[in-house]
């Protein structure tokens, strides 16, 4: 077995060539174009002063997403090598010179730049991942196993955890599910693209989405050829009284439970006018559930799913109650979309880990899922007040906007404000997001809407070491 | 962690349809009054506009507390089910129809067909998928991981996966590896899928592939807009000596170790012309490493990838060696192709489950992987070698061709024969796959080709207990 001995694996490291492209052969597309940015200024192919283009153009001609590009930029400028003003757009930090002596040394992981604290929104608290109880979960489910379960699988998923998933859904979300009505698959980013090919496959030619939400998810239907018309939110949620204005629409993509990243409940009335619209219409209604077991003042509202399981296309996943690293997700189908969802997963390739699939239905019915949630929501609960509380003291002039629920809030500042407070959180080690960058670029300012100028703070995600200094360095930037 | 024990977990589903009072046995005294209502309202036994009782009545009628009652109330309200309105109560809201879909007869799995020996090829033996070395390797790695490892991960895969691999495949194959130019995918489906995509991006429009091969693959390249125009198989292998003909292609699809289905390997004059056509044309070789580490006559072949690791793109998995539930597997590319695949591979959902990352590059680094390979080689060795043993002493006129090595072999029937075979294989509940399933239908018949009538056997996936009993049945339809 060990006869074709090289020496091939202990070769140098790629080292970034002159090309922007070349350049891009890093570790991930974010990290290789922000090493490509460092060349540039290093080498002085960008000299000090010099406007970088706007991340929208960037993004389009680099063809990768336009927060690709916006990270990139978020983490040069948290690093010193360019700066960012209102107004006055991107440019290469005149102190940038400056770094190229010591950045001449060769980059390691270890090197990489890391802010020193991360609030930005995506992810939920890693360090609590239940370890032990998940590889318990694991032994059971794979002793247990049929020998079958190792093989290619379902295209629906295990049943097992169809089955599971069925049962815990109608407990605790009040969805109208069955296991034959599910479709597991790696995450909701999976799933709203197996939903695209599917709405091509009808002839959708595009899906409404919240004024407020993840460029990310506009890009992946734009991508498959939807267009992505906005529809207002406002401080009772999505405008669903609008979506009859927007004739061309097959689908809204909502998040009822807690709209992202505003942190609203969508009204009542609200709800019952997008089930409306989509039975006037034919149209379906694509629920993001992406937190909805997080409410903390309150019982969650069940899904919007439940009114019309024939008209709403539910999607959930554990990404933000386990950890994202499973790329375990789960849709809850009308059931004539079944075999069409199925087609657009293709027939050789399903995705998810059968094991992981199996122990996470082990973990479900074992109640280890909901002791997690519930042990989750104390603590998350917790963190959000910890934040208000600090902010009701040092920064009366901002206020923490958006149900007591999720892993992030709004923390709504002056107008005029928000860009200034970003750059000068990153100058201070601290990355945490501007609502404007989930504002949808053809969507029309919204009088009736939010205050624009606004933080969008992660506060599940910080370790307990870090978040004490990252609310005192968040305290510190506030106008 | 998990300090919040309750016995509602290990309380049955909720059963709709039921009486009222019966559903409120459910994990909760609101959950239950709020999902016996939605059923109530759903199966059309309260009908829109309908008025509850007064909250105070109804909680008098089930002997609750009034508050559970106005708590599952407004949740309904919250929902869209129910609509309250000063001075006239709580009623049902009138877009809340009747839904009637679970009427329809559940499909059930039990029900279908399954054949009493299946000796179809693409399974590996999955009784033996050593599970104790698994979830040992599952502990160490899960109790080792920094928290990050939970998180959305890489593009290109954990890293100390991909560091494993190449380790790992250099040695073990010959294939000249290195962390940055390994992208992990899950499986070769996966991996063929992103490789489209990025031969898309690069203007290809055809990807030559060996006129015997898996239907599947030929339409997933023809599904992504490419052609796939054959190349000729004799017992050397592909004629790559014709690929300067075929003018179109920007890629040819091999399987060099181990031609798939013929079993022949390519031979090292075809290896050269393979390469030399790639150099001349600037064209691309996908090589599908299926299953070379199993050989049983001699030391496996080295991965062609070796030749020229910059016009060869390599495919490996853990399907044939491990179990093809993990869904995982590897692509070793070209360095100027990574951005390519990784921007095929979206910005958003990498799929791959870090947990089985991080189990997988553990199980390999200790040596259990190579443990396991070896001692699944000894096992299908003898396997191929009872299927050549039977077949010798029960049907001379047939011959068992192609190397000792994989998981299938072919077995030569007498001209015109084949169809009538696997008919009557299948009407002794014997699931068998004839060559001719696997020729593409626009390969022009090969007179220099291998005997056009054969059998394709999977000798390594039946249980111990059915291989018995399916060589007696194999060898009974024998002609």
């Amino acid at each position: 077995m060990a006869n074709h001995q090289t020496n091939s694996t202990s070769a140098p490291p790629v080292e970034p060539g002159a090309d922007l492209h070349l350049e891009l052969s890093g570790p991930g597309l974010r990290i290789g174009l922000a090493n490509a940015l460092r060349d540039a200024v290093r080498t002085g192919r960008l000299g000090p002063g010099t406007r970088l283009p706007a991340s929208r153009t960037l993004a389009a001609d680099l063809g990768v997403s336009r927060n690709t590009v916006t990270d990139a930029y978020a983490e040069l400028v948290a690093e010193g090598w360019l700066t960012a003003q209102q107004g006055s757009g991107t440019r290469v930090a005149d102190q940038a010179q400056a770094h190229t002596a010591e950045a001449s040394a060769p980059r390691t992981k270890a090197a990489q730049h890391r802010p020193a604290y991360g609030l930005k929104p995506g992810s939920p608290d890693l360090a609590n991942f239940p370890r032990a109880q998940w590889l318990t979960a694991a032994r059971r489910a794979l002793t247990a196993a049929p020998n079958e379960a190792f093989g290619y699988g379902d295209a629906l998923g295990q049943e097992q955890l169809r089955s599971a998933l069925a049962d815990y859904l109608a407990r605790a979300r009040g969805v109208y599910a069955h296991p034959e009505r599910i479709i597991v698959c790696s995450g909701f980013h999976h799933g709203l693209a197996l939903m695209a090919q599917a709405l091509r496959s009808r002839q959708v030619r595009a899906v409404a989405v919240e004024a407020y939400g993840l460029d990310l998810y506009r890009d992946l239907l734009t991508s498959a050829g939807l267009d992505t018309p906005p529809v207002r939110v406002d401080e009772f949620g999505a405008l669903t009284s609008d979506l009859p204005l927007l004739r061309e629409a097959g689908a809204v993509l909502l998040t009822p439970a807690h709209q992202y990243p505003i942190g609203v409940a969508l009204h009542p009335d609200r709800r019952v006018a997008a089930v409306d619209w989509a039975r006037a219409s034919g149209g379906l209604i694509l629920e993001d559930d992406y937190d909805g077991e997080f409410r903390y003042d309150r019982q969650p509202v069940g899904a919007l799913q439940g009114l019309d399981p024939d008209r709403v296309v539910y999607f959930g996943s554990v990404s933000k109650s386990l950890a994202p690293g499973l790329r375990l997700g789960w849709m809850v189908l009308p059931e004539e979309l079944v075999p069409q969802v199925v087609a657009a997963k293709g027939h050789g390739d399903y995705m998810s880990s059968a094991l992981d699939q199996m122990t996470l239905a082990e973990f479900i019915t074992s109640g280890s899922y909901d002791r997690h949630v519930r042990s989750m929501r104390q603590r998350y609960r917790r963190r959000r007040d910890q934040l208000v509380t600090a902010l009701a003291h040092s920064a009366p002039a901002v206020r923490v906007t958006g149900m007591a629920a999720g892993l992030q809030a709004v923390v709504e500042l002056p107008r005029g404000t928000e860009g200034e407070v970003v750059q000068s959180a990153a100058r201070r080690g601290l990355e945490v997001s501007g609502l404007s960058e989930f504002f949808h670029p053809g969507a029309e300012r919204d009088r009736r809407g939010p205050e624009q100028d606004a933080l969008v703070v992660n506060f599940a995600a910080s370790s307990d070491s870090a978040w004490t200094g990252a609310l005192e360095t968040l305290r510190s930037v506030m106008p």
